[in-house]
């Protein structure tokens, strides 16, 4: 098998080489602007533009074999309001979303679609994040560490943010950007194939 | 202040480094034997044995002052039947112990101490994790990975494991190791200081 993240992320490649993965990183431009305002039809529709905007691109380079297996994915978080958050446009979008986020329960959705030959296969997964109380002094110091500028909900939970993150319910690897057990689990029922 | 992590974990090393705490390291040995059947009791009486024994040591050599903090912490697995899981002892220990996780869900519980000056206070952190169903094939392969044989419970949620992990309820943190949200409340609300 040949894996081809699509993915410019940099948290999912260090997921899956931390997995143990071989792939390659194959990014292609997709459009990344959708009407859609659920969360989870949202995820799956972007994933899905990715995966066959890569497989486009390595087919018209004559790189696309039956072995082929793209893998892509795609996070949004959504505010206890309902609001989908992407990625902050700059600081004061960035503390915005940190003042929808502090001290209230929000869902983080990430998206996957698996594609092999003709077959294309998408699915998401959600994971409940609880956030403590942020003063705003404490918010104003994490956007100017520029940590939240490249993270769908302003915010790392690898990094910093992990301080003030009581609990979450679901798994930890969707909050960061790649959900591994949905990911694993289609892999295997759906392709044959394993991380692993 | 001057952290003190009194512990040998290389995984709280690294999640206390990844926030950008400064800290040197440093073990003492304390007895980890008790008769506790409590999983919540046994990890505050062995992260209290851990930094106290830390303590005595940096007494004894001179280097303890006002400004030192000591933080201490213990993990252990227990298992859906109350079975407290430390490092397994050898590759059927281990093998055992995933079978008592596989298709079920267990809680993680570590205890941390913190101490400076005369002030201690101890305090635990629970998280659940539910693992999918688990194959021989692949708990012999996990095990004969190596990876289980120096974690409580013989899995490592940050590792391979994630591939079987459904999903968690409480801190991801907590579960490799380092309750970090626990952690710097108790530094905060106790101590009036700040991982961060």
């Amino acid at each position: 098998m040949e894996f081809v993240l699509a993915s410019a992320s940099p948290r999912r490649r260090e997921i899956l080489s931390h997995l143990g993965l071989e792939f390659c990183v194959v990014c292609a431009d997709a459009d990344e602007t959708s009407d859609e305002r659920d969360g989870a039809r949202l995820v799956e529709i972007l994933s899905h533009r990715k995966a066959t905007a890569v497989q486009a691109a390595l087919r018209a380079a004559g790189k696309l074999t039956e072995d082929t297996v793209i893998l892509a994915a795609d996070t949004v978080v959504v505010s206890p309001d309902g609001e989908i958050l992407g990625k902050p446009r700059d600081r004061a979008d960035a503390l915005r979303m940190l003042r929808l986020l502090s001290d209230r329960t929000h869902s983080v959705i990430s998206g996957i679609c698996v594609l092999r030959g003709d077959k294309i296969v998408t699915a998401h997964e959600v994971t409940e994040v609880t956030f403590a109380l942020l003063s705003e002094e404490i918010m104003e110091k994490y956007v100017d560490s520029g940590e939240p500028m490249d993270k769908a909900g302003a915010y790392g939970i690898q990094d910093t943010a992990s301080l003030w993150i009581s609990g979450i319910r679901g798994d930890y690897f969707n909050v960061v950007g790649l959900p591994v057990y949905r990911l694993e689990t289609t892999l295997r029922e759906q392709f044959g194939l394993s991380i692993w």
